[in-house]
């Protein structure tokens, strides 16, 4: 490894720290149930957040680097028990900078019916440009969540797949992106279960689904 | 622009800036998906929020000032995606002072399903008048999302409409009254959803609505 | 007034201020909707919010004295507009100290419908021993709100009435007892309308209820 | 009793006190109501929160120490009124080594309707191991509460039960242990409340639901 992943590795121990210990106030989780992970930009590595532990209590230094067959190559924690998914996904998805997974509780409810959240509000159109997809649902302990991730979201508008019985995993261009990713989840599956318990919602027409994406995704922001 | 705009201006940047600032607290936000903004009296000018920016990082001096075609007129950053609709109804509603919009999740339920919120509260007649309407669905990106603000709350007491598929839209004679329109809304959004989840609401004669909006708008509070 | 009274009122002004400005946290207000107040012990007073502030901005000199024609006796501030409400209970029900009127969100659902709250969780029993009955609809501005309340609650073991179409109001023998019954009743309520939501609740049979109700108010606690 | 004894309660009393204090900013109980206790090791003694005071005043010092009928062994306080429930769990089960219980909301909602919690998500196969169980009605006052759940969860592998008409009480091999079991049990019960609102949830699997058990309570976390 050299000075410059080294360098990538000490601001991603930040970055990632800072961003797994914003999930509680959030909303995503409870407990210690969820993670976000970054890629070390040109290695086959990532940092992740360590097993088990108190959101409040992670540090930088408690972060951990594995690599993408999940092996720990920096640390003294054991990594989050769904590092392999991670990984898996790194592996087969090079445009994608950091991946999130948490339980988070409305984007859980769609999950246990194994069911897509359709697209009722433009909200959804800018973020997810389209129906948020199901993956299968899968045993943690082997690649299959990982795959699961890979083969739903590849060729997908989608940053977010549910996995069913599961809960969401989000990906982004780095791992701010997907902690965006996993809020808009959140916040989208409540209103449309919201909207649904009383009701068929109105579906948006897809040639505006799509204008609302690709401006949102173009426009929207700071250049 | 005049010594006396310049002051204004001064002013409604540090009161915009902490109105955007309020709305995560509020409750009516996630991320960067939402907006306040101010009129400048007597001025073809507004005070907006930039666009994509985190709320928690909104300075004064981040405020953007633009005209009623929402091009800039102070400010390095790009304003407010929604700016072109603030600036509709400014231009066509002289009586308003300050327009919000938010994606608040209840709101955006009965958004979903294109449904009016009916008035069955006494907190809904005070504040609203009446149902809470709702507006078209439109794209952003050209007029039609002011236009249909302006045309649904043009002779309505309701300073709330709820635009099909998107969400709320809130005025008021200040941007603090838009705020507060925004919050009671979704306060009677959510009420008004559970209360149909188990049953149907009784309504409340027009006349009684008539009454409490009446004593609300002109006695409540101090004088 | 002698000295005594004096003194009072301005320990309940302290007490009265504080358990207004804790609404908010304790998740029963939205803005400005809502009040405490507390009865001068032996005098025909009350103390009470002013209309229309922020929680947050009150100080125990801006409490507002009435009597109980809901007159200013002391204070520069206009009082509650849920004053004349508050001066009809402590007129005729001697034993209550503390009046709380509150807009709760899952109150109010039940509210919009007209219904009372049955008896399913020991929680209720404990607090409310039994339903939680629902008032008549009255207009706010004469004394029709409050002999609702005293109608419902004279002779009744519930310290919550849920005023149709508008909200709840609590009692106690301090304002303290009627906050808590405040938090309890939005706790229940939210509760049950949950429960009914997917199935029927199982009843709770009525001796059991008096015997919860009998113990918690009388051995709960500390003597 | 020892001083080993007396150093284990010292210990005991902060950290009983700290995970009481803890319950309101989970989100698990509202008011008063709810309660934390530890097993004192090798001594037929609890370490519990005290009746009826706010969790924000208490103290390492305001914790009460019983026997395991309930009686006090030190302390000037009288202990929670659910301390015979406790007891009867410690004096039966000796691997439980902390109680807690509480009125979280949805759990409340399950409890009203005698349901036990279905089995559709992961999070509750890892925690759980399956359903999670509701135990009998009981009047508060003698040991029918503590036997029954002792009856319910001795031989299971949830280390929750739901009391009908009442709320859950968890276990765990330490008072924290069973503070996130109470975490968990809510959150599961929020997401498979919402599930089944809009809908079936698919089942997982018994064999699949094992698997997770065993590799969540065996590798997951730090050695």
């Amino acid at each position: 490894m050299g000075n410059s992943a080294a360098n990538d590795i000490a601001r991603l121990r930040v970055e990632v720290c800072e961003l797994n210990r914003a999930l509680p106030g959030l909303g995503l989780v409870v407990w210690t149930a969820g993670n976000v992970s970054a890629r070390v930009p040109g290695e086959d590595l990532l940092v992740i957040k360590p097993s088990g532990l108190d959101f409040e209590d992670l540090t930088p230094e408690s972060m951990v680097v594995t690599d993408f067959e999940g092996t720990v190559v920096e640390g003294d924690l054991a990594p989050s028990s769904d590092t392999g998914a991670h990984a898996v996904v790194y592996r087969h998805m090079p445009e994608v900078g950091g991946v999130v997974h948490t339980h988070s509780t409305y984007a859980c409810a769609w999950a246990a019916r194994g069911e897509a959240i359709p697209c009722v509000l433009t909200m959804q159109a800018d973020e997810f440009g389209g129906d948020i997809p199901v993956g299968p649902f899968a045993l943690i302990g082997n690649e299959a969540i990982g795959e699961g991730i890979v083969s739903t979201l590849r060729g997908s508008r989608s940053p977010a797949v549910i996995m069913q019985n599961h809960g969401p995993f989000t990906i982004g261009k780095d791992a701010r992106s997907a902690v965006k990713a996993s809020v808009m989840l959140e916040e989208v599956a409540k209103a449309t279960h919201l909207a649904h318990q009383l009701g068929t919602p109105i579906p948006i027409p897809q040639a505006d689904i799509d204008s609302l994406n690709d401006r949102y995704q173009n426009v929207y922001g700071q250049k």
